[in-house]
């Protein structure tokens, strides 16, 4: 999950509201095949991601996901299904459809699922890279939930620890708690230091990576060389710990759901043309098995309160619960529009045409 | 958890079987007012502990442990139950007792329904320290099922990102996956870089602390002179990301239980009257809801050995699975003995002798 530093916008970007952009996002994938309600469903959810600033996960991913499904390496006319329920679990078989989509519908049987039982454990199979992670346990969130996503990375940046070889991904994991007043807590991390999205970015930029983002695979040595991040492996966050949280999301979002994992993840790059067998699962527990929402509420408030109230370092502006930041843009620009760097408004009015679709720039904005 | 460094036993080290620490476990907690059978689980327990070699969670405690049970700040005579129940979750009522008991409890609780409803989440409050993470997800392990143990930390030894006060702790979590002719994965890890105990070591033995374990709260600058550390806080892994973990282990097995978190949390000493009100939750998984359990073992046994086998960075000598050193300690303590430091003898004997018992030295061993 990239935290792009979307905050201080550049003068150079420009930008579009959140109602074009879902519609720019619903009529390409409408154009690329999947029924209206489904490319509708993706413009909300991509556009999610850019509001709450997870723009390496939002509109900025449109022209690779159209490009996957026109490919047919994504199934448009996905039949989302669940394959196996029990009481309080479910395996979703995703149909190799978009991730999006699949979790959403997984997330939604979670709730159903967390409603009757206390508690759902559903997993995903034959999905595909769905985003923002942050989407999935808003969800249950939204129903006064806890929500706990994790997932199978799209592609192997990080080695087992003490390895040499790209054998497993930044598995992220995200987990939303509703609050009261306050907005909900939201983490949302890879356990990686740094994501391969930001380590692009500077290799882009021509700036150095700080040391302890990546090592290089054939020394272990530190690698700052962004230009040369194909020769090194994204390190976890703890060393062995976060290696080892890798490794457990990693074994219950694939094997668990009979998805990939290890040397049977395919290569995440746009010539892509195998199905991915992507893994991912969202646990949802109701928290009124435990004690009233509102009480739990209340406490949670409190919690925050006195966290933010409490002594901080020097030099420190705030203390920031996570998802408050998230929050907080979220408002921001679904008021004044999502900034957009020239060269996405350039792709994405390319894609626009190519599709015979009204270019953004065209949009009134 | 802390990873004492107990590999390599020093000299002065002497061995004991575990079956007299078993039995001296049991006899003291007997003595100290136990119900036999809790006793017996106790001294299996704890010695568990020591076995995998979480040494620090072990008979090392035991006088601790029986100094607050004879003071009344821990509850001997326990009545633990289910307090509330639904098809999935369960909380538990720890009537302040031990929470080795108390947990052990939980997670069988736990496997019992995991079994009826496929999975099951189940809290306790008015808890106490459990010794060893690892313990717990253990057992819905050896019923083929996944298990997960998180706790909020006996005391705070972390402050939120960016803060100054210790108000979170180093909250654990402990992730256990069946596998097949392999050990079961377990990784047992707090969230921050080093444990309070290693820091405790290293003041004992006038060692500096490397940086990036500790800061001074006074100017978040690297605290590295370990003999003042309490004047520092103990730094998460990955900076945010792992504060972010504690934070969200903290409330999830805090507050949704009704237990203690943040500013509600009792200083952790010898001297405490107070009941510590601790929380702490396992879940378990039926992997037989997903898919059969030896197609799942099979899976697990394949990724470990393709891991195991990938090509290393220079200078490793083996790529370790979590759990696997533990798994071997264990069959080696078992045949040769516990080593334990002679300070550590002498106060075993020394409660011994208190409480009437035969001295650790005298048994056969």
């Amino acid at each position: 999950v990239t935290k792009a530093a979307a905050t201080d916008e550049p003068k150079a970007e420009r930008l579009f509201s959140a109602d074009i952009l879902r519609a720019l996002a619903a009529e390409t994938f409408a154009a690329c095949g999947l029924p209206g309600a489904d490319a509708t469903e993706m413009g909300r959810l991509m556009v999610e991601a850019d509001l709450i600033g997870s723009d390496a996960h939002g509109i900025f991913r449109l022209p690779q996901y159209a490009q996957w499904v026109r490919a047919g390496t994504i199934n448009p006319r996905a039949n989302i299904r669940v394959e196996k329920r029990g009481p309080a679990t479910a395996l979703i078989d995703g149909d190799n459809g978009m991730g999006h989509l699949v979790m959403a519908f997984a997330a939604r049987t979670a709730v159903e699922i967390a409603r009757e039982s206390g508690v759902a454990w559903v997993g995903a199979r034959r999905s595909n890279h769905a985003g923002a992670g942050a989407l999935y346990p808003a969800i249950p969130v939204a129903h006064g939930m806890v929500g706990i996503y994790a997932a199978v990375s799209s592609a192997n940046h990080m080695a087992p620890w003490g390895g040499a070889e790209p054998l497993m991904g930044t598995n992220p994991i995200a987990v939303g708690i509703p609050a009261g007043a306050e907005p909900p807590i939201m983490l949302d991390m890879a356990t990686s230091v740094a994501s391969f999205g930001k380590i692009r970015t500077h290799a882009l930029e021509g700036k150095p990576l700080p040391e302890g983002w990546m090592v290089d695979r054939a020394d272990g040595r530190p690698l700052t060389d962004a230009s040369r991040m194909k020769d090194g492996l994204l390190l976890p966050i703890g060393g062995y710990k976060g290696s080892g949280l890798a490794l457990i999301i990693g074994l219950l979002c694939g094997p668990l759901n009979g998805a990939a994992f290890g040397r049977d993840v395919r290569e995440f790059s746009t010539s892509a043309t195998r199905e991915s067998n992507t893994g991912q699962t969202i646990i949802a527990l109701d928290i009124a098995r435990f004690l009233p929402l509102d009480a739990f509420k209340a406490e949670i408030d409190r919690h925050i309160r006195e966290l933010r109230a409490s002594a901080r370092l020097p030099g420190v502006d705030a203390i920031r619960i996570p998802g408050e930041q998230a929050h907080r843009r979220r408002v921001q620009r679904e008021q004044n529009g999502v900034p957009l760097t020239p060269a996405l408004v350039k792709e994405l009015d390319k894609l626009a045409q190519t599709l015979g679709l009204e270019r953004l720039t065209a949009r009134s904005s």
